[in-house]
C-alpha cells in the first residue's frame, strides 16, 4: 500500500526526513486559523486508498487536538485507508491514575480520543510509570521505540570520562540502560515532588566522581526544576559542570534560559520535539517503529 | 434528579444567573493548565447519580475541547448520571459543506466529537445556513433558541424610530423577525464574500430612511468587516449614526476597536459570549432550552 505522509504545523522538518528514509510520499495540505480561532484543513494530495501518516509531536496539546482530528477525519472522507499517528512525544502521561479525590485521569481520556481517530501510533519513550503499557490507555496498535541507545552512542562520542546522573528513581531504569550502552558508571538521585514547580532533591554521594563529567539524562525536560537543582546541587560538591541530556525537550515557559543560566557544560536533546537542543536524530527510530507496525 | 452546573473557564457569570433560575447547584471544579500546557482538572463536588451541566461557550473553540471533554469524562467517571453541555455560542458551524475539493467538513466533525461526550446540548442562534437542524451534524439532543425576541424588546425599549438593516441575505430570515417584533421596517443589503477578511457590500437603498436610526442585526459579529463596511456606507448616504447588534460577539482581533472606531451609536450584544459589548441577557432563553430537553 502507498504511504504518504502529513506534518502538522511544527512537524515539518521531521516529516522531511520521515519521507526521506521511508521513500514515502509527502503530502500537501492546508492547516490554518480563521480570525475566530476555527481551524481549517484542506487536503490537496490524493489519499484515496493510501495510509495516511499524520506527524504530530504532542506537546502544549490542548491546541493540537482538533487540528489533527480534523485532518485525520477529512484523509478518511477522501478514501485514505487508514490513518497512523507518528507522535514523537507523546502528551498526558502523567495523570494516570486518581492522586485525590475528583481528579480526572486524563491520560486514559487522551487516549480513548486518539483511539477514536488514529488507527495505529508510533512514539519514543512515553513517560510509562505506572503503567506497563500504551495497551492501557490506547485501543489501538502501539509502537514504542526508545532513545536510550542513541543517547549512549552521543555520550561515547562526545563526553570524555563521563558519570551517568539520575535526577529521580523514576529516571533509573534509563539511566542505567543509557550508562551501560555508554561503558560508563551511574548515579540516582531522588525528589520529593511539593507541587508542580517544587521539587526538593536529596544529597548524593558524588564524591567518588570529581574527575568525571556528569552527565545527567532525564526522559522529560519539562519546568527543569529537578534538573537546575541536581546541577546546583553537582556543582555545589564540586563537580565539574555537567551535560545535560532529555529526550523530550517540552521546556514551559523560560525552563529552557534557566537551565543555561545555572551552568552546563551543554544541554541536548532528541528531536522528538524541535527545539535549538536538539542534537540527537531520533527518525531513524521512528522509521523502525513504523515498520514494526506495518510489516 | 439533581442538576449540578459546572462553568468551565470564562463562563462563571452567566453560570452563576443559570444556577439561580433553575435553583440548582453550583458544581466546585479545579480546571488548570501544567507549565508544560497539559490540563489538570478535579471535581470537588458530589456528582454521583446527578445531571451534570457543563457550560461552555465555544468561541475560540480549538483549546476549550480538551478541557471540556476531560470535565465531562471525570464527571461520568465519579458517578454522574448523565451530562448536558450549555455551548450559548456553539462553534464550527460555517463549514458545512466541501466548498473546494479536499476541503474537510468540520461542522460534522466537531459534532461528532461533541456528541461522544456530551449526551444532550442547549444553544443559541447557530449559523444554521446550508444545514436545515443540528441533528444534521449532532447525534445527542439538541435544543436551539432564538434571540430575536430578546433583541425586538431591547430595540423597541432603547432605539427611536429604528428602521432594521440586514447586512446580508444569510441574515434576512433574523431581521425581518426581529423587525416585525419591535414594529419597525427592514432593508437587507447583499454580500460578495472574496476571502475571510474580504467583504464586499451591494450599495442599499436608504433614502426613505434618513429619519430613522439604522439598526444593523447580525447572527455573528466575527471580524466586523460586513458591519463596519455597511455603517460606512450608512454614515455615506446620509444616514444617522447605527446601532449593531449581534447575538455572538466573537470579535477576532481588532474587530471591535476596529467597529467602534468607524462611528457607531452604540455596538450591543448578548451574553452568549463574555464581552464589554453585552447589554441583552439570554440566560433565561438557556433555561427554557434547557427545560425543554429534560421536562
Amino acid at each position: 500500500m502507498k504511504t504518504i505522509l502529513f506534518a502538522l504545523p511544527g512537524n515539518e522538518e521531521l516529516t522531511t526526513k520521515l519521507v526521506q528514509q521511508l521513500h514515502a510520499e509527502k503530502g500537501e495540505a492546508t492547516i490554518r486559523q480563521f480570525p475566530d480561532g476555527e481551524t481549517y484543513i484542506q487536503i490537496q494530495s490524493d489519499v484515496k486508498d493510501k495510509r495516511v501518516v499524520l506527524v504530530c509531536t504532542l506537546h502544549q496539546p490542548d491546541k493540537k487536538l482538533l487540528p489533527l482530528y480534523y485532518l485525520s477525519k477529512t484523509a478518511k472522507d477522501l478514501g485514505a485507508d487508514c490513518t497512523c499517528l507518528i507522535a514523537p512525544y507523546l502528551a498526558y502521561m502523567r495523570q494516570d491514575k486518581r492522586f485525590h479525590p475528583g481528579e480526572g485521569i486524563t491520560s486514559a481520556y487522551f487516549g480513548t480520543l486518539i483511539s477514536q481517530f488514529a488507527e495505529s501510533l508510533v512514539t519514543i519513550d512515553p513517560h510509562l510509570h505506572r503503567r506497563n503499557s500504551l495497551s492501557e490507555v490506547y485501543q489501538i496498535p502501539c509502537k514504542v521505540e526508545h532513545a536510550a541507545n542513541h543517547i549512549s552512542g552521543w555520550i561515547k562520542a562526545n563526553v570524555e570520562n563521563p558519570v551517568l546522573v539520575g535526577p529521580d528513581s523514576e529516571s533509573e531504569q534509563w539511566v542505567s540502560e543509557v550508562a551501560k550502552n555508554a561503558g560508563a558508571p551511574f548515579i540516582v538521585l531522588e525528589k520529593i515532588r511539593h507541587g508542580d514547580k517544587n521539587v526538593e532533591v536529596s544529597v548524593p554521594d558524588v564524591e567518588n566522581f570529581k574527575s568525571h563529567t556528569p552527565v545527567l539524562v532525564d526522559d522529560i525536560i519539562s519546568t527543569a526544576r529537578t534538573m537546575i537543582e541536581t546541577v546546583a546541587h553537582l556543582k555545589r560538591a564540586g563537580m565539574k559542570a555537567p551535560v545535560c541530556i532529555g529526550v523530550h525537550a517540552v521546556f514551559g515557559g523560560n525552563a529552557y534560559q534557566d537551565l543555561k543560566d545555572i551552568g552546563t557544560a551543554d544541554i541536548v536533546t532528541c528531536n522528538t520535539i524541535p527545539h535549538p537542543s536538539n542534537k540527537i536524530d531520533i527518525s531513524d527510530m521512528l522509521v523502525d517503529g513504523y515498520n514494526k507496525v506495518f510489516y
